[in-house]
């Protein structure tokens, strides 16, 4: 497919940064989900693990800061729309094999542009979150690839990012 | 090194979530250098460089998000304490041969607590934001590997993760 | 009626925190009015009624934190929806015989949720900026009862708290 | 015209600040065009122009702080209501015969109210950002004129002030 | 004790609401510890304690959304000031005789004002997350005797409420 | 005197933005004094003085409208530096002859930095809520002359700009 045709959106004819005018786009449902993994030593992922079957709140804080942090996406990303959102969702796995803790972000909104950006936001949010409340035993941790698992809704239509397929994206109304 | 004897200072002792008590440390100079890849197809990169050497905007957008997101950590990340910082700068390099942009974020403070999350977020918020601004034109980018690349000052020390021997860390007052 | 089948509906089936999903609510009017009284030493509320008369601006300013603190409901409450707003009104009754000042802020939407949090964040903030304002004269003073006094709209239909009945909720477009 | 009939409408009958109902409005295609100048030394023009050509950064950051400042215009301005907007768009031209930088700011939603407050708040924040950024080479920089230029949509229709008419409002969905 | 002498210091000469000059007092140590009671039904307690047994999250996400808005407390309340803070530290006690969770706010800071206003906004923020998350089964909670418990340091000294005579006030640097 | 020495400061080498590095600046006192004019038409102020005798809510909220924004500079304004405030008045003043309100914005601080944006900032946020409550009786007032009137404190001393020489400057501790 050639490239040629599409353009960078968020600049004007002489390059200049704007946001995007979605006023003609048809109010529908959309619902994006972003994934990425934290990397940390094994010892790391003990401490957590050990924390969420006692009590939780490595995990919990980090969950609530990727909630919140999609509901201001707009403040993070500079041309990203201001919008109501219907639901955020954030799940973290610990994969002791990987010596990993995944995040999965999913976010769903009836409205005029995607929720790509919300979810990558919570994503990142979340995971710098469990980086900063495990920093004192392990600085090497680091968040790998950060990427938009699949999304549904609007003009493009489903896309799955390859290596997502098992992923489901629930229906909206 | 044990790591028994250390702990995950943002948990109380019975596992809560608090902000670390930072009363009885020095305010003293600290500056924390965080980096991350944004990987792209080859295309995008090329229109982002097209674009710089014409107009600049996708960068110089990207480096506002940066410096901008770097001011607000504390709302992003529910234990990081609100502090003053001395300067944020955000370097975004271009590396054709690798397919990436090279996001790079410093930031010195005099205070009493580090900013790792500071230029962690800062670095986050950049390279999400160049995802933005090319997400028409390529929705397979991805951050990789944000990570603090070093950090001088406080009671730590200087610390420089391997792999990133050849940073300098500047000096302060 | 038996509580059992109801859920708290802010936690997943793990437990877990989420933003719930109000994607299939349908779009309807929506009012919510809650109360609190800030109690206070005799001569506080005397102070403040003397500048009601003369000047207005201890309840003046606590108006406009209420209204400005319901716009950003979502920032408080970390599960709360971002959504927009019809009106927000803040209303301060001084009452001597009982010394204290009532507050009651009332907030209507057209949304696919209730605006019950908003409504308890504006009398919150329009209490406790009462509150910052007169503590150099008075530390003592509290605020009581923080309550959703009525709500109308939505699935559930209209509530009136025992004890709120005089109250009137206007109707809605 | 009498002015008689006319009320500040964000004030109740006791002269109370409150945010308007607006529940009943129509939601309908708005747009507002905002102006300003911002007068300076012809030696700060002259580096900003220089830096224009070269690199863009000064008028860079301007637009992006116009753009960022419209998304949050309800937090600066206490009565103003929380909305969706479908685009923002800051533009900026140097004028070398007058001594100014010519900002011109244009907000674009479908809401039930106007987008006036907006325009205004993303002119007000670009023509700043451009005082702060030359602010070292001249203080005595100044904001002129900051007005809204025109508007349409909601009941009101159609209004172009005086001395804007060759404006040009583009149409909406 | 005369009350006359004393002033509502947020108020100027002529009754308008000023940001009270700290400029000079002293930066030294201050803490404050606020309290609320959030009453509720006892199924209501009895969710909360069996959801606190096996996952924690109703407490985890208040004693987040308390610690993030006494970070931002001068958003709320309009005339205090931006300042750092050493430590937030929520305490959230159900108690199921009296049928409420205690709610307790502590704050410390070096600065050269107090820290009054944090602690009473985390504790009513943390107070107002647990009335969202468990509105669904019990909407007559209410927050109760939101109260400036204790507070040490600044030219006032140490004040412990009536009634809060118990209470510990750690020492500070 | 020659220009040519000075640079941009908030540039670095190859033109790019960035929050320029105050570490090797001394704490000390600042103030700066910004003003600015709302230029209405009779009735528009007329209105507004009727209102200030009776009930004075739309310059009090204008008031409040300047603190807070001065509070939230750093936000708005890309490149500023987040800081402690020691104190913000605004003080507006309805001038019948010239058919304007006259606002004066004060800030002080003790910091690495001096405060011109938060004055400059605080004037345009009292000024544009001016506006926002009066633009249903009259859409054409307009913000006249925002500028710098004076500052004092740090390395380059005091500023009075040209036909602001009336003004006196507190000094500070």
């Amino acid at each position: 497919m050639s490239e040629a045709g599409k353009r960078l959106t968020h600049l004007d004819e002489h390059g200049r940064a704007r946001m995007v005018d979605i006023g003609e786009k048809a109010i529908t449902y959309r619902c994006c989900v972003a994934r990425c993994e934290v990397r940390m030593a094994r010892h790391t992922l003990a401490a957590i693990t050990a924390g969420e079957v006692k009590k939780g709140d490595v995990l919990a804080t980090a969950r609530i800061a990727g909630i919140q942090a999609a509901k201001r996406t707009d403040e993070w990303i500079p041309l990203a729309h201001p919008l109501p959102l219907d639901s955020v969702e954030v799940i973290l796995t610990p994969d002791e094999a990987a010596c990993v803790v995944r995040v999965e972000a999913r976010v769903q909104t009836h409205w005029r542009t995607g929720v790509e950006m919300e979810a990558l936001v919570a994503a990142s949010a979340a995971g710098l979150t469990i980086y900063d409340m495990c920093k004192a035993i392990d600085r090497e941790m680091s968040l790998e690839n950060v990427r938009l698992a699949a999304k549904t809704g609007g003009k493009s239509g489903t896309f799955v990012r390859k290596g997502e397929e098992g992923l489901t994206l629930e229906g909206g109304g």
